[in-house]
């Protein structure tokens, strides 16, 4: 039986301690980031990029400012959501011809992105960062869908140094700044403690209200 | 066969015109809003809510708030996902003592949150709400893949006043604050211009980088 999210909804957690020797089908991998290439972003900007990381040397450098969580060198690769670190008329720009080129022009499409212009531009950056990362966090969504279905464990990471990453890959020059780090491997279960702990999420009723 | 994720991320798209003749059976809100409750967060806290609104009266005043988009009220279910608006003890504590119940006490659980409180709660509010809305965009993923996956139309949307809908929900007094609107229901092919539109993502060479 194929495999579908909702059967992987309780299989999928954080991993705490990936297998060193058992590394990510590169098919799989590709599945992976073509989900997340796929998401949906607002007015279909997607404004963010994705790194895949393999290189053993650049992520262990990544590891350190990561305190040390071993995932970023057990598993076989490391993906890095980097948002862009503010909007401007040459990026609004370039999704407007991309779409061009691929629907046609048409008077309702550039009207609708001379607006956003005059939205997002006169905004600080800190506040078109924050909404450009928030669509890096859909990819993000889609990322772990997708690695459940698949059956690859993934750990979804905030917790490490966004500037000291950022220099790590050259991104403060192409104008992004990272958000989320997302090993890909497969647990070591003898050796991960939270692997056979009880699932934690709110009840139902304290995280759903019926407006009926 | 079994329908999965990949098999549906060309299918989907943000459905423009909702057929109100076609509510989305009960069974499959349930199976969207139960994948939004599994999806994880940072550190596990899920800072946000989760509303299911079908009340029309309710519906047509959100969807005054939003510019007048036709889905939040043709489509049978509206989900709005409303973050916290701050971090906070109480907050956090609470997320522990349920984690506590459900796994036991330990000194490393109650360090690492004794660790969150220190890190979060001497930051502003609106850094605290970004992050909590962060999360909610995570469980926006989810929300978008199990629909995809059960054939189920849906529109992300930020195109909304959050203060105006905040006030049609209660949630200043709840302590969220509205991010997120996404109409659930089918759509009306003959009436929505984007349905037989090529769907635009940035090529793959553009948006993904490999560091081999």
């Amino acid at each position: 039986m194929t495999t579908t999210l909702f059967d992987k909804l309780g299989w999928r957690y954080a991993t705490k301690k990936m297998d060193p020797s058992r590394p990510v089908p590169q098919e799989k991998v590709d599945q992976i980031v073509e989900a997340v290439r796929m998401a949906p972003t607002s007015s279909g900007t997607q404004p963010f990029r994705l790194f895949v990381v393999t290189n053993p040397e650049v992520r262990e450098k990544i590891r350190e400012a990561a305190n040390g969580q071993t995932q970023i060198t057990d598993g076989s690769h490391l993906l890095v959501f980097a948002a862009w670190d503010n909007y401007s008329e040459e990026r609004i720009d370039d999704v407007v011809r991309h779409m061009e080129a691929e629907r046609g022009k048409s008077e309702t499409l550039s009207a609708y992105y001379e607006r956003l212009k005059s939205l997002y531009l006169p905004r600080d950056a800190a506040t078109n960062h924050a909404h450009a990362a928030h669509q890096a966090y859909i990819g993000l969504g889609f990322a772990l869908a997708a690695a459940a279905e698949l059956e690859v464990d993934s750990t979804p990471m905030e917790g490490f140094d966004p500037d000291k990453v950022d220099a790590i890959l050259g991104l403060k020059e192409k104008g992004l700044h990272s958000v989320i780090l997302l090993p890909l491997g497969y647990r070591e279960e003898e050796n991960d403690w939270l692997v056979n702990m009880k699932k934690v999420r709110k009840p139902r009723a304290d995280f759903v209200t019926e407006v009926a």
